[in-house]
């Protein structure tokens, strides 16, 4: 790039900040985070104000069958896929300002740089928003991309609802009622490129002092859900050897798989967030427990070693109650390609701003989005690594040189791929 | 009573059988169980049913603060204090058809057994809707008659709140505009007696094939709540070192307590009923969990050493988590006095009624009016004793021979109290 478009093609720090301030609204939390569940109806303004600022811009707005919304800067040749940035918009239940959402701004502040330079790139410039990335509404994480790019089977799209009954189905027709000049995306139409900014939510990069993250790669996963039933029963009359209480038997297996998960390097990422005891109520022996576990390692041996033991570690524990295991997800670790990573390392020195290649050990929608077509991230730093908190923080400077960076290796990527 | 006044004043079986099978009807579930919170819709249609009943045969209808209901057969005393039968009518969210409710239709087929004999008692016999008594909806169970003897003070009346931040107040308002011709009753209005039916929820009688068990006392119970307080974080990339897991703490603390409440003899009831896990999400490192503690046990000295070892336990084993410790409920082994005990007795012997002498594993609102006034109560079996639970399962015959017990011992205590 010469001299004077470096300076014309330069993020707008304020106009960014003040998107982060206005969509941190929709769903905001009393704490200062956001709840923001996918495509619930802050979810669905969110959509619908960013769709209208595309549509300000004449810029296309597509949504696919699984919620998934594109807003696009047309490109000099017509047969040319898209160059996609963006990430999610939904969030954990108690959930900050950045995670997700940046990756969509920094995406539509690169468009809005790019459009008012002026400048005509040959292939359509994208922004995208998955559908539902965290997986809180809908049960499995990342599965926007997932289904876009065949991941994920369309019939789980069919028959997945959330937990008051809703459909995938109907909560995309909610979408597209909203943001009802929209046209549709045929799933799986490709892309030539796709860059997802993120904050990091680790501390690496706050704590060495680095300005941008070039992502490696992202670390394995397997996720189960556990269900233990037994019985209910009266707390003040039945005795302990008459119970078949499903509390227990749960807690015994969380203290065996504690065990098993036990790692004195503190490699192994081993949680359990979900934990429902049924009925739930002070003077009832507990019928059911089902619980959550989110297993990450980066080692794609240690995944199975681990991984497969929580079947039988279930069904030995389980002692009164009977037990179902589901594999609900399992990924083995990514490896981003060189093409991304080089572009994305070559914009940051041409702007002098300090890098550092990591590892992410969130899993993010560029870790569907690697097998589909050249894909990478670029990680900005957030406070202290907090992050699925309400106190999650990355600075405006922070976000804006991440976003310079995409702006550029948007246009690097234009020339090269 | 002479032979002919006994055939007089035979219960109706299947009347009595066909108001439970109406009253079932009111928050039924699917699963043949009964979920009527208290004061909720169904429950208020409910108390809507028993006051038009009254209304019909010139009963009067009297609602306290608390939201008690009272129904009362005038009785020749004008000064004579009210013989009181009943129960209450909530339920817990998957409980059964009998627990409560058999209770108060005893009293109001004793009150109609009686009216249609047309006897003229001395006292006015009253039958009584306890609210509150399973302490789901609101917070501590057996709340109605523990306000009404002053048990419970009524400042935590007016603090209390249900899940939704609806308050008792708002509650009983509502109960009072649907039974819009109830009049007020005082707190504390006194009464000559109470005895109340309800089905064991033990196994006891139905083993022995005994009719009536004359129960001799309550056991005594302690009841905690307990926080624990840690730090919300993302599974992906939080290391085990830097997690305050909230849900591991309490896990630890749990571990902890089956130590201390472990008892061979197995006669400790030692229950964790409520577990509940925030923000409950798959990937979010848990930042709190609520947990109940319900213990009872017959000794008082029992009931003492182990529940005051509760918050020591829970402060050492809170490693990396705050923890706060509320004792939401104490009460010592309740004695009941022998006059009523003495008239059940007798009751069910003059109907050739086989009858056992038991103490009730479950808490009861006869537990507070026993210092309020001579009280008692009849257990009748229960199928296989399963009791909080959507296959509880009383028969029309032990109802029956229950309910006559009630109603002559009602008549019985009209003359020597």
């Amino acid at each position: 790039m010469g001299c004077g478009l470096d300076d014309l093609l330069r993020v707008d720090l304020d106009r960014l900040w003040q998107w982060h301030i206005d969509m941190a609204k929709l769903g905001a939390t009393e704490n200062g985070g956001v709840n923001r569940a996918a495509l619930t109806s802050p979810d669905i303004e969110l959509h619908w104000q960013l769709a209208s600022w595309a549509r300000e811009r004449n810029f296309a707005v597509e949504i696919d069958d699984y919620g998934n919304q594109f807003m696009r800067r047309a490109g000099s040749d017509p047969n040319s896929p898209p160059l996609v940035s963006g990430s999610h918009s939904d969030t954990q239940p108690t959930g900050g300002r950045f995670d997700g959402i940046s990756g969509v701004l920094a995406a539509v502040e690169a468009m809005q740089v790019i459009d008012e330079a002026e400048i005509c790139t040959r292939h359509p410039i994208e922004a995208v928003i998955w559908n539902n990335e965290e997986g809180t509404r809908f049960r499995s994480c990342d599965m926007g991309s997932a289904v876009y790019v065949g991941d994920a089977p369309m019939k789980y799209v069919l028959t997945e609802v959330d937990q008051e009954g809703v459909s995938i189905e109907t909560a995309v027709d909610a979408l597209r009622r909203k943001v009802n000049w929209a046209s549709v995306r045929k799933l799986g139409t490709p892309m030539a490129a796709y860059l997802e900014l993120h904050i990091e939510q680790g501390p690496i990069l706050e704590t060495e002092n680095v300005d941008i993250g070039i992502v490696t790669g992202i670390q394995g996963t397997r996720k189960f859900e556990i269900r233990v039933t037994g019985e209910e029963a009266h707390a003040g009359t039945t005795p302990q050897s008459d119970r078949q209480d499903a509390f227990l038997d749960a807690v015994n297996i969380v203290n065996a798989l504690r065990e098993v998960f036990h790692d004195p390097e503190d490699k192994v990422r081993f949680t359990i967030g979900r934990f429902e005891v049924s009925p739930g109520s002070l003077a009832v022996v507990p019928g059911r427990v089902l619980f959550t576990i989110d297993f990450r390692h980066p080692d794609d041996s240690i995944l199975q070693l681990l991984g497969d033991q929580v079947a039988e570690v279930c069904r030995k524990e389980a002692i009164r109650c009977s037990v179902q295991i589901v594999e609900t997800k399992s990924a083995q670790s990514t490896l981003f390609g060189s093409t991304v990573q080089d572009v994305v390392k070559e914009s940051a020195s041409q702007r002098d701003y300090s890098f550092k290649y990591l590892a992410s050990g969130a899993g993010h929608d560029a870790r569907h989005m690697n097998s589909f077509c050249p894909s990478g991230m670029v990680f900005v730093p957030c406070h202290k690594g907090i992050s699925h908190n309400e106190n999650e923080y990355a600075s405006p400077e922070s976000l804006a040189k991440g976003t310079q960076v995409v702006v550029d290796s948007l246009l690097m990527m234009d020339r090269i791929i």
